[in-house]
């Protein structure tokens, strides 16, 4: 019991720093002056080798092995707390000092020249920055798969998302392009036999659209005493343990992309919220990874937000505080706004049919460049392959191809695959808490979310880290992660109604 | 040379620290949703104890005794910067760890119970509060004392402004009360018989009172590039290295206090960004106590701020912005206005001749909390009849009275005096910088400060500790600081010019 606590109390430091560092991220985002970010990013690195330092400590093996051989005389939350304090050990120990150096420094010039070179189109200038720091994750990936007995692309993936292994990706994500090219061009064809939607015409006032999103925020019951909303490059949530702040960007032409935002961020926020506050600051207080996270924004984003009950909600409040005016601001035509399913070229801006084929190209190509099955200067051209197969449109130069995302220059691998297996879960916990809550689809016709969280906040955000993800997701729907209830959602929605 | 290092990697690490806690004071202040305040007063205390952990590290006495012994290997910013690391030692290994956080958590609280009760004048729910702080801060002052060898309320005012003694604090406090009280007749008697100044009548626009702020902001030089103005209860000047951030507060009523705390916290902000760039992270770096500080920040407000010349400059801007019309706008109302001087009950509004005495109550009154003199219970009643001797008026409630400061809630103590020192050192500065440059009331005249600043620059901020508080004074300015070039300065300008 006393090397448990010994542990909590670890635990206790490295969550103030990282509470720290998550002010210090949203700062940085949204309120630094520019001439600041030298000195931040210093701070911010000595305040992760001061974490790295903490969760290497000489002591933790001792520590651990104790904890877990007396782990019959705790309960089932510090059981749950001793288990996550292994695996954020064994990937914190994993690594040597160097590597982790070496990748901090090689992902910050990959990134760095990526902002250039994408608006000028220049694949060339950032390829070898790219090689480098691939090599480099090539290394991280088979250190990992070492040590943890599983493949290096289930080593990326267990970082983001405990315990999901590739078997298990690979059911998911054939069944989708089995399935989903053939309902695309069912969907497609049914739209042109209908009334295409009129878009509303701007420009839309920054102030109004404020205005709108902050109304959305309230009505859902985003905690804005315990939150704010800001304005930043890319919305994010982030924040701190009882801070949830979350941001988004408004484009006067196009109001629905800040409205999507704000409901997307506010999922993430409300889970953050919702965790177990007695375990905040403990490992088994965090949120339960990210396939978990993103099914609560798109949750509330894809299933509850774009219902038809809430959209009937939704219309007639947007055409009054944009002060909108004629046909585009009927209910109707904004539901069909809302549904248009279009392939195209950015995943960001993709809707809810083809946005698993775009996670799937990712997912294939970086566990193609793991395993030395693509090389760097060959990935343009093999994106631009997948892009036609997968989505049916190909790209006619690299920014709007592979160079659209962040994340490979940032060096992270294993994380596409959450934000599709995330709109699974999404729509699995969504069909459950309909089937145990009648009241859920009518609370959102009456603006009322109620019904919903008290539904989310028992089966999800309460639990923390209390069991793994899939088990989670089993507990709160009866049956494990699959695709039949996207699937069913989606017939729903784009064919039958 | 080995041992040095090594402390300085020791600074490095508890800078960065610092820093972070430096933003998520000033986010406290002004962005942080209410709510989140019992989460981030847990996160502040943790950091806190971290950094007091790495001020008392079981090998800084070695470490420093060996850089000591060999300290004619190191330049003079070296040796500065180990008697500084010292000074910083002997403050923080006084206290024991447990005792630095019962501070920490007991000012966080009594500080958000004084933000609810002042408004409501319930002195009474703040006084458990502050006993219980009291009570810590003299077991703190105490220990101090005892292992400083000076007294207890000497080892607070060292905190701030380091070497400074009672005796000294005395002589000029004496000084001044002897001369002021006299001096405000003379000075009230003069006024009464000049034009009474015309108050411009409000309301005056948050957002233009906002608009003028900003452009003395910049006419004065803030590095906006490296910096921000934002909105608080009180205006203070924070952030971290490389990034100065100050606020203020507007009252519809009166466009005045706005304008003054833009100027004063701009000083403060500059001297913070002057400091000498190499040194930043290391205690030499730092700026030179508070006194020094307040000298910066009052240097402008009041020595170049409400000279003629800058006043001549400053008042047809003034009018511009806020669309001022008739005689109220003129410079010489304006410049009545800015120099009417008139006892007042509140400290953050009096003018340059009252103020001091406001000091000198709190400085009277805190020595005597310290060393039981007076209860918690007792301290409204002393204030009010304090007040009344020293400024003659008496507050007819507590909000106005014992209550205005935030600084005993936030369990500050020796720090008040260095208000009116650095009242006293800003006017012997400012004489000593004209003396040398005969452009720098001609400078003010048409709003550039450079001459000035090139001055301040070179004499004062790029110094950062190199120097102790009074020799970096009588360094620049020729003589040991006292209240001569104070009295010569307001006789002039309140009753002859």
């Amino acid at each position: 019991m006393k090397a448990y606590q010994n542990l909590e109390a670890r635990k206790k430091r490295i969550s103030a720093l990282n509470n720290a560092m998550g002010i210090l991220h949203w700062d940085q985002e949204t309120m630094m002056p520019v001439g600041a970010a030298p000195a931040r990013a210093n701070v911010l690195a000595e305040l992760s080798v001061m974490i790295h330092e903490l969760e290497t400590a000489d002591e933790l093996p001792d520590l651990l092995a104790t904890a877990e051989s007396g782990a019959q005389q705790l309960d089932v939350w510090q059981r749950a707390n001793l288990r996550e304090m292994r695996h954020e050990f064994v990937h914190a120990n994993a690594m040597p000092a160097d590597l982790v150096e070496k990748i901090v420094l090689a992902a910050s010039k990959s990134t760095m020249i990526w902002r250039a070179a994408r608006p000028n189109n220049d694949f060339a200038s950032l390829a070898p920055k790219l090689d480098a720091l691939f090599d480099l994750k090539r290394e991280e990936a088979t250190i990992k798969s070492e040590i943890m007995g599983i493949t290096p692309y289930e080593a990326m993936l267990d970082q983001f998302d405990p315990g999901r292994r590739e078997a298990q990706v690979d059911r998911v994500f054939d069944d989708l392009e089995n399935f989903l090219p053939d309902f695309l061009q069912q969907v497609m064809a049914k739209q042109a036999a209908g009334p295409r939607p009129i878009m509303p015409e701007g420009p839309f006032a920054i102030e109004r659209q404020k205005e709108l999103g902050l109304q959305i925020m309230k009505i859902i019951g985003f905690p804005f005493e315990r939150g704010r909303l800001d304005t930043a490059h890319h919305p994010f949530s982030g924040g701190a343990d009882g801070d949830v702040r979350i941001t988004t960007r408004y484009d006067e032409n196009d109001f629905i992309k800040n409205l999507m935002a704000v409901i997307h961020e506010t999922g993430h926020a409300l889970y953050e919220d919702g965790r177990p506050t007695d375990w905040l600051g403990q490992p088994v207080g965090n949120s339960r990874g990210m396939t978990l996270h993103e099914s609560q924004s798109l949750l509330l984003e894809m299933q509850a937000g774009r219902s038809e009950e809430f959209i009937h909600f939704l219309a007639p409040l947007v055409k009054r505080i944009l002060k909108g005016e004629g046909p585009a601001w009927e209910t109707d035509n904004i539901l069909h706004i809302y549904r248009k399913v279009e392939p195209g070229l950015i995943r960001v801006d993709a809707d809810e049919v083809t946005y698993p084929l775009h996670v799937i190209l990712r997912y294939r190509l970086e566990k193609a460049i793991l395993a030395r099955d693509v090389t760097t200067k060959d990935l343009p051209g093999a994106w631009n392959d997948l892009m036609e197969q997968l989505v049916g449109v190909r790209p006619t130069d690299d920014k709007n191809g592979v160079m659209q995302d962040v994340h490979w220059p940032e060096g992270i691998f294993g994380y596409f695959p959450t934000y599709s297996l995330g709109a699974m879960a999404a729509a699995q916990i969504f069909a459950a808490a309909k089937r145990d809550n009648g009241d859920i689809l009518p609370g959102l016709g009456r603006g009322d979310f109620n019904p919903l969280f008290s539904w989310l906040n028992q089966h999800i955000r309460s639990k923390g880290c209390l069991y793994m993800p899939d088990d989670l997701i089993e507990k709160a729907t009866g049956s494990g992660l699959s695709t039949e209830a996207y699937k069913a959602s989606i017939k729903a929605r784009y064919l039958d109604e």
